[in-house]
């Protein structure tokens, strides 16, 4: 035992499961969890839990929602015709951050990847072309990430969705091309957003 | 709201409240923790609430103990005439880690800074002389760090500790192993130089 307590050694070895943690910055963590305010600790472990037992999946989009539908299908001053297709849920919240997008949201769960076995059918595709059967949608814009994959997702639905009639949009690579939408600053996000440019 | 569940905007922010976690990481953590299997995200939570709620001090040395004494102290094959004074609990795991030492600790919490209000009152120092008062400690090794607080608390307790029939040694500063001795500080190269040894 590297440690004093095997429960500090637990927890280190917890912290250095998680992405960016390594064993280092884990110990520095687990002492410093040890050391704070006993409730902003234990606030910590709550949250964990909470988000694991109570936050699901809007049936709607596909985002991260506690309630059904989440709070942007539910929002009654959202643009409804324009609907955003994206990978994951951070996509989501970097899109809102930016500022630049008021309609809704349509949550993808990844990109289309055949060398991981990922395809149509492990992506919520169905539930998109379900939507989209509803009617009311005017325009798509296709969000993936400009990285192999999500090219490739944005190919297929474009491919998937050229009968219907519908505008079918695919942001401006104003974002770096190899770069996570996640991570791009809102300057750049907006300018992707006002750019998009007509699929062909 | 940016997120769209406020138990995930909560667990966000409690993320970015530790230390070297930024905004963007605590984003990252929080959504890889939703996303990863269950068990192992519950499991994290568990055992931060454990080492607040099973985690104590060992009322011998000051370490970090779920046992009274820790297993350092209760170690019967350790030797106790030598005792290695720390700063800090992440101090025994590093000489622990070094593999040199089979004697004791004892951990100070901290180390003196007037500037901050830190006083020798604030550290275990009552309990070192308590220590050293119960006989059979023939060296103490101060292994407080080699910064302006850690150098200060190593004078002190040498002025402190010197009237006794004690081994009194200070961990030697030099350039670390592996370094380069362009690359070193002035400060660092001084003392290398001072503590210079006969080459045998």
């Amino acid at each position: 035992m590297q440690y004093s307590s095997r429960y500090l050694e637990d927890l280190v070895e917890r912290l250095a499961l998680l992405p960016t943690i390594g064993k280092k910055t884990a110990q520095r963590l687990a002492f410093h969890l040890l050391k704070t305010d006993e409730q902003e600790a234990l606030a910590l472990a709550l949250a964990i839990q909470r988000v694991r037992t109570e936050v699901g999946v809007c049936e709607v989009c596909g985002n991260i929602a506690e309630t059904q539908p989440c709070y942007i299908c539910g929002d009654a001053r959202r643009d409804k015709s324009v609907l955003c297709v994206v990978e994951q849920p951070g996509d989501v919240v970097a899109v809102e951050k930016s500022g630049a997008f008021r309609g809704q949201y349509h949550v993808l769960r990844g990109a289309l990847s055949p060398l991981d076995g990922v395809g149509p059918e492990d992506l919520r595709i169905a539930e998109l072309s379900r939507r989209l059967d509803e009617g009311g949608i005017g325009e798509v814009i296709v969000a993936t990430n400009p990285t192999a994959q999500g090219e490739a997702t944005a190919h297929y639905l474009h491919e998937l969705l050229s009968a219907r009639e519908l505008r079918i949009t695919r942001i401006a690579r104003g974002i770096p091309v190899g770069a996570d939408l996640e991570l791009s600053d809102q300057v750049t996000l907006a300018r992707a957003l006002e750019g998009r440019k007509e699929m062909d």
